[in-house]
């Protein structure tokens, strides 16, 4: 699989597992004046607007600013550097007295990600989804008591019954359905667009992948799947998915729309699609396509030229 | 991809999500004859011993005895009878005067899945994972108040915030290292086994599929990995995994076992593999490998003969 590594997919933190699980080297790397936090005011990142965009990080002062509850998430080390993600969340102008570049601000992670490396796009999901998680979990699914984070974030612990609650990724099957020169794109109900993209949906409780890809284009398309082939994988912080993207071969055309879920599913031939992805002069406007951020986009070029893919 | 569905992952029903939406719908359903419940009493589940071993389907008067707080979870549809997962924790018992069949009993779902159709343990597979995330989640992790389950148990909504909660599939990345004519397999320490399998880890945050193929490996045995290639996935219901098999190439030779997660790993080549594998007469008597109902079993036949793979 030598294709290349996706936005979000290249964090180059070493995540240091045996390191994370000796809580006395976690706090004296909080206190180390050289370890970096990267901090999150409602899960809005805290950026360099640059250009270039990067990611903005901050010294452990930061600490006396963490929103109620928050724990610093140790995300990992790189040349001997140990690297946190901290919620700040109703605190977050006070991060400008708190050793923030004058040039940094809290931005959407989503835009803000277009514009980074891929490495550190990587890192800024690694974050985002932890942070995110921490946020919604003080408290434990299976009692009702507290919880609180223990080896670094990669874990809660339940105060009232001990249960170990892990960061949770949710595997999404997402699918370029294809049909000789023609493939299935979609556009949701959730907004007004013109954006067309690759079916996907969660994979279910005691489902394949494979089985989650027929499944779905079934549901939302009532288009029957044979072949499916994996493609590529990609992290997607929001909030903590991991899309799994394949390329499935359609063995019947006529669509059914499920209008719950969407609000138009069409075939489209290869050569308008190419003109919309390379932008051409003469490429159709009533439609738009995923960007290179999503594996959407990826998917569409794989089939459009597999060789290249 | 034309492999052959795992066991786990073959389960026939038509999960019919529009229909699980119609809370009157599946309220009649609960309510009419033909509908059929699969219990499970502390998550053994009620099978006909045989042969052959079957699942073992009452009818709604099961409903009288379901666990505390359980609710039925509606699994889909087959020819218009619809399938209903129950926990009936505590009362197990009490099932024998509740419709179920003399040859019936509680048993051990994995266990139970080695001798089952591969229909049935996708079934088995589906509610394994329902009943045990429902048991373990009545109450918000973000408020700490009870939830209660909606739209046959595909959510939970917490009568304290509202949050919705949904029932979660944790990614595996599982995968067999290969080097030249020897693979790399791992021997755990949870328990004094001959057993050696393929390494195996959670997919983190923000990882690709790829990603946690290399890492794992790397934290788990000190090899470095090039290429990954998938292979296919399985549904592992202990509690709710999704495996995602994966072909490795190693880039490195020396192993350092990470201890903390494993007794033992080694290189073994690929005629003593072979050998074990198909039960000859001559094989290694102190190696065992993984059976047919693992995705790790199939990972190492796709590397001894990849055309049969």
């Amino acid at each position: 699989m030598t294709y290349p590594v996706h936005v979000f997919a290249g964090d180059p933190l070493d995540r240091a597992d045996a390191l994370r699980r000796d809580e006395s080297w976690i706090q004296a790397r909080l206190a180390r004046e050289d370890s970096r936090f990267l901090t999150f005011d409602e899960l809005k990142v805290l950026a360099e607007r640059g250009p270039p965009t990067a990611l903005s990080w901050v010294g452990p002062a930061v600490l006396s600013i963490k929103a109620p509850g928050a724990a610093p998430l140790f995300l990992g080390t790189r040349d001997d550097t140990a690297y946190f993600g901290l919620d700040v969340s109703g605190n977050g102008e006070r991060i400008y007295t708190n050793g923030a570049s004058p040039h940094a601000a809290f931005e959407d992670a989503r835009n803000t990600a277009a514009h980074l490396s891929i490495a550190q796009s990587g890192t800024l999901a690694h974050a985002k989804s932890l942070v995110d998680w921490h946020a919604r979990h003080g408290f434990c699914a299976n009692c009702g008591a507290r919880t609180a984070a223990h080896f670094g974030g990669k874990e809660r612990i339940c105060s009232g019954c001990g249960a170990h609650h892990y960061p949770r990724t949710d595997p999404v099957a997402i699918m370029l359905v294809h049909h000789g020169d023609r493939c299935l794109l979609g556009r949701s109900r959730r907004r007004v667009t013109k954006l067309y993209s690759a079916l996907a949906g969660f994979v279910d409780q005691g489902e394949s992948i494979e089985g989650a890809v027929r499944r779905e284009v079934w549901e939302e398309a009532g288009i029957r799947v044979g072949a499916v082939r994996y493609h590529s994988s990609q992290p997607w912080p929001f909030p903590a998915s991991l899309m799994i993207g394949c390329l499935a071969e359609a063995i019947s055309t006529e669509i059914v729309v499920d209008e719950h879920e969407l609000a138009d599913v069409q075939w489209f031939d290869r050569e308008t699609v190419r003109k919309v992805l390379d932008k051409a002069p003469d490429a159709a406007r009533e439609l738009e396509l995923p960007g290179r951020i999503a594996i959407a986009h990826h998917l569409i070029r794989a089939w459009i030229a597999p060789m290249a893919g």
